[in-house]
């Protein structure tokens, strides 16, 4: 149970307080995540995760008439999302898509990416890159800069040009562990010189510092958000830290370590003050608007980790409006 | 004390660190805070927050070599703050500030008067209202309402124009409990059909929902803030709701409340996550950007309610930099 009090409940609507209220915690969390997330556990927890989903994504997909296929792209699957019409002036357009759940969980046809597809009405593209434990850090960031290179190099099979994709054509979107991920793949794209994918970044509760810093860390760590701190960080250390160990303050591991300039692409980060990754949206938030970013942060009162893919809840719509707004901008 | 793990440490400046480290709390305050917060005690409570105060305001008054006289608009004592120089583009402008205080301390030179003159540069019109509980709500924002209609429709006395200000020139700008007051008086304005001032509005840990709803005001109401919330509702509930009674939703009274338009003041408001009016922020930054009004949300990791009047705490240094920026874009 997380805790609702009164005077919490009467800032939230009716929709966000039956969610809250619902929320069953494991039992004894912080001693029981070490086992919870172990190795051996994940494809246990890959079953739960992805049978509890099944429902709502098949909802959406039929709902917004979605197409779905998997193609390959420098060896790695994509699945590749597009809504059944598409505006003109984003006919052009893609949404580079890295999903999250931990490193270890999660599929590239998520809520995240579908609702994106149905509501930025552009085709997404979506990295389903190796997990962890099987494929550790950074294996899934390389994937998806391998994408990244040949979709902006030689083009995307089966887009509607033959040729490179137009980087300002291309949005990215990283939804919670699948931003740190992202973040990381922009840096390594800058630094072997790149273009910047620069229609738009939009972080969805990222997950940017695996140190465990933060003061979200802290207070959103039990009894407030939608998962215990201590499993993504069973997740994260015991599955996604490479064998050889990494200091968890490595800029490409944590990226809210890194540098930025202001050939960073302009970027609109979502977190909700329940959220354990409201220290790393805020945190984010001024290290790009330091380095000359365009950047927006969109906080939502009383929200948990991933909110804003509730089909229901007013807050999430209001959030998802906000940052296609932003997205659109670029038009 | 306020709880600091190593975890929230090391996402703060040394200087932050520091000032969270040596706040004290009364101890069992929500037990005494009634009692501390009662009428009588208001007396001393205002003596030993101006002591404290007294020297950081005259080291600013000196470093800035900052000019303040008292003058008299519509009956009620206003603070001009002058700095030494004035740029030629902001010659015309003028700040109108409500101070804060839990609506029974605080003076009309405090730090956040007295910054903003010296690194907006420009006059300050600081109201020096009367307090709770000598004067209870409305009183404040009443004469608050006539200073503002007297320069807008007939001047400042000691201006450099002797004519009506005009409104494009005018800032504003509330903390605390003086957010309430302003953001009230410019409903009551609204309705009196005078202009609205809309060169920008400064909402600094704004108190804009006296019912005592919302997430931080439970997260942060112990040992994360500078003062317990129970102080604050105290010091509202005993000396300002007016005799009569008030309905806490009141939207003149808890102006979260309230409907917006369009022609509301472009907006920006600071806030910190151990803010106890972090919610108050996030809250009426939806709403004004529901309403269409320009709206900015500065929310900074681990801070304190007013933490960016801080002279020497970087993240304060930034805050007040980034609003100084957003105030600017209107010249």
């Amino acid at each position: 149970m997380v805790t609702l009090t009164e005077a919490q409940k009467a800032a939230l609507s009716p929709e966000a307080v039956n969610f809250l209220s619902n929320i069953r915690h494991i039992p004894f969390a912080a001693t029981l995540s070490p086992f919870l997330t172990s190795p051996r556990r994940i494809p246990g927890l890959r079953r739960t995760f992805r049978d509890r989903a099944a429902a709502a994504e098949a909802e959406l997909v039929s709902k917004h008439r979605l197409q779905l296929r998997e193609i390959t792209i420098a060896g790695v699957p994509v699945v590749v999302i597009e809504p059944p019409t598409i505006h003109t002036a984003k006919q052009q357009k893609i949404l580079f898509n890295v999903h999250g759940g931990g490193f270890v969980l999660g599929n590239p046809d998520d809520r995240a990416a579908l609702t994106m597809a149905a509501e930025l009405g552009v085709r997404v593209y979506s990295i389903n890159y190796t997990k962890a434990p099987e494929a550790k850090f950074p294996v899934a960031r390389d994937q998806c800069l391998a994408v990244y290179r040949t979709l902006v190099c030689h083009g995307a099979p089966g887009g509607t040009s033959s040729g490179p994709i137009d980087p300002t054509d291309i949005y990215t979107m990283g939804s919670s562990s699948g931003a740190q991920v992202l973040v990381s793949m922009l840096l390594v794209a800058q630094r072997e010189g790149l273009p910047m994918p620069t229609a738009g970044l939009y972080l969805c509760a990222p997950a940017l510092d695996l140190s465990g810093a933060g003061d979200s860390m802290v207070t959103n760590a039990f009894d407030r958000d939608l998962l215990p701190v201590s499993m993504l960080i069973g997740m994260a250390s015991q599955n996604y830290v490479p064998d050889r160990g990494i200091d968890a303050r490595d800029p490409l591991y944590s990226p809210i370590y890194a540098d930025y300039t202001a050939s960073f692409p302009r970027t609109v980060i979502t977190v909700g003050t329940r959220d354990f990754a409201l220290s790393h949206g805020v945190r984010f938030f001024w290290k790009l608007r330091d380095a000359g970013v365009e950047v927006d942060l969109l906080v939502s009162e009383g929200m948990w980790h991933g909110f804003n893919w509730d089909p229901v809840v007013p807050e999430a719509l209001r959030a998802r409006a906000a940052v296609v707004k932003f997205l659109e901008r670029s038009l």
